[in-house]
């Protein structure tokens, strides 16, 4: 893998990643931009304990962009967009409208400390862009093996050189597909995050895990994908590296979760063997997601990695991908309940999800 | 407060509240009703300590009506609906379709036992349906303040009621207004749920409020309150009795919390002039939220409440109502920090909304 980074010219960070050394013709990015916003806020949620980000310069981001606009296809002649170039594989940037920024920013030690009653913070951390190909109209699922491998090695690399950044936490590494669940780009493009806390779901596992740990000694991941395997029930798709299965307490309509066999801290744990593995078990759950319905296939596709340090250590890196669509003609929406108080219920049983997505064959 | 209860053809419980006695004439229920669903079930996400609903009978449920087949109507001749009677104030009926169910469950015991890796219980607790007006085409902010008033006395009500059902560890109101959140059914209502184990949000508030006890001596909501009404700058609407600001860290574009100024457990605990202050200020907030676009605000209008039991004991009851709606062209999606992470952004800063909601008189 071959990594080439240059600068735009708000001086945000871009990256591209090649999987065999090339000569990509970078050209200087002349485009007129504004200064890169203010950095954004986290707020403390005292009644909670949960941070918040206030980021108002986000209100000014593309929404929409027609597709001769796209700021994520390679530039053209007197077109350029985000990508100073005429051609890419995998292309990572600095995100122009940043919830989390690492500008200016002190480490504010958003964690350890107990924050008053109104407390703020800088957003300290890192946004960045990963788009998955050049080509506007296809999806992560059209990629061949190797270019989904490709994908999968940027985002172990990125997870290194994020987690290594004074004052971040966590690293979250994720995709939304999809116009129903809001995303304002359509071409093909993940997300990362590098985040000055613990995410509170990741954080709630991790006290799940310990609670587990004090009362069998065991790993909390280890014993529950042991009897995902074991009982069988709602496994959709198991090699010798990989296991993807429906969760027994789904939250959403169609909901998998994709382990390594061997319990990895993250995604740059993983071997050369695994990732191999990963690139053609991804690919395949995502086909299956896209058979379910009669158009493409809303998703959030969410890696789950450990905290850096000793926070993290017996987390089992897994991915977590599901879909807000109940059917071809409805959506699940969050509201009162979910929304209100956390509390998901959940209209599609989880062994009849999994049947569907094992029958979907191609 | 005048209540009548009367049965529906599958033996559900359906009471009519009236602010005078009068004499309803409400008429059996002869329609033809397929027995009552199955249960639905509890499910253990022990990744996370959370009970997910999995309820497969509601994915019948009817998904917008057209106005003629409104089952929230009151009956006409021929056209039976929910409501066996030719006119109400507010009427609560146990949903057809229900996410828990009372029905030949027994308590589960869902708090305070560890469950195993995969571990399922009854979804005990009840689910009811609240009609705010007998008219299809209104919304709860054009109520009259006594008929909002008699819509507070039934949620007080019903919270006394179902909080002495064995079992029962919460009980929920609320409203869930606009198709852009997934509302199916336009007639104006509410619901409401018993719940058989303390909310993830509830709990989450509880053990921030204990924390800050033990490190200062003092209540926490107590605090807050007191530190907003100091500050000023969120504070949205303030009485004698009420003071409605957007909180300090806002996830949602417009988001409203609204605190009687001394700590209740629950709406039961409310005195008259409360009530009384609660319809006028409530009814003003409603209008405030339909002034923000140029069409009517989607929202989410959550009443926090302390859990049954010394479990509640410091618990400030509150509501909290918030719309996902950014601008008149946009909506805020949960996707993957949120729905994946439970980290939101936010781009509005919420002193200027609430200067926004400020300066929306009527």
């Amino acid at each position: 893998m071959r990594k080439t980074s240059t600068r735009l010219a708000d001086g945000r960070e871009c990256i591209f990643y090649d999987r065999r050394p090339v000569r990509r013709s970078i050209q200087p990015d002349v485009r007129a931009l504004s200064s890169r916003p203010d950095a954004a806020r986290l707020r403390y949620d005292v009644a909670t304990g949960e941070w918040v980000v206030i980021a108002a310069h986000r209100q000014d981001r593309s929404f929409r962009p027609d597709t001769d606009d796209c700021p994520l296809c390679p530039s053209r002649p007197g077109v350029p967009t985000e990508i100073p170039a005429d051609d890419y594989e995998v292309v990572v940037f600095e995100n122009r409208y940043p919830a989390l920024t690492y500008l200016g920013a002190e480490p504010a030690g958003a964690d350890g400390v107990r924050p008053d009653l109104l407390h703020s913070t800088s957003a300290y951390g890192r946004c960045e862009i990963i788009c998955f190909a050049s080509q506007h109209d296809v999806s992560f699922a059209d990629l061949k093996p190797d270019a989904a491998r490709l994908v999968l090695d940027v985002w172990a690399d990125r997870t290194v050189e994020l987690a290594s950044m004074p004052g971040v936490a966590q690293v979250f590494c994720f995709e939304n597909r999809g116009p129903e669940i809001g995303v304002t780009q359509s071409h093909p493009h993940g997300q990362i995050y590098a985040l000055p806390f613990v995410t509170p779901r990741t954080a709630r596992m991790l006290a799940q895990a310990a609670d587990h740990e004090v009362t069998t000694g065991r790993n909390l991941f280890d014993d529950l994908l042991a009897a995902e395997r074991r009982d069988g029930a709602r496994v959709v798709i198991a090699d010798e590296h990989w296991t993807a299965f429906v969760p027994y307490a789904a939250r959403w309509p169609y909901e998998v979760h994709l382990y390594p066999n061997r319990r990895r801290r993250d995604l740059a744990g993983l071997d050369e063997a695994e990732r191999d593995s990963l690139a053609i078990v991804y690919l395949d759950l995502l086909a299956r997601f896209d058979r379910l319905f009669d158009s493409p296939t809303p998703y959030v596709s969410a890696w789950h990695q450990a905290p850096a340090g000793p926070a993290g250590d017996g987390f089992a890196t897994h991915l977590e991908i599901f879909t807000n669509r109940r059917s071809s003609a409805r959506l699940k929406y969050l509201a009162g309940t979910e929304a209100g108080m956390d509390v998901f219920s959940n209209d599609i049983v989880p062994e009849e999800a999994a049947k569907r997505l094992r029958d979907l064959t191609g």
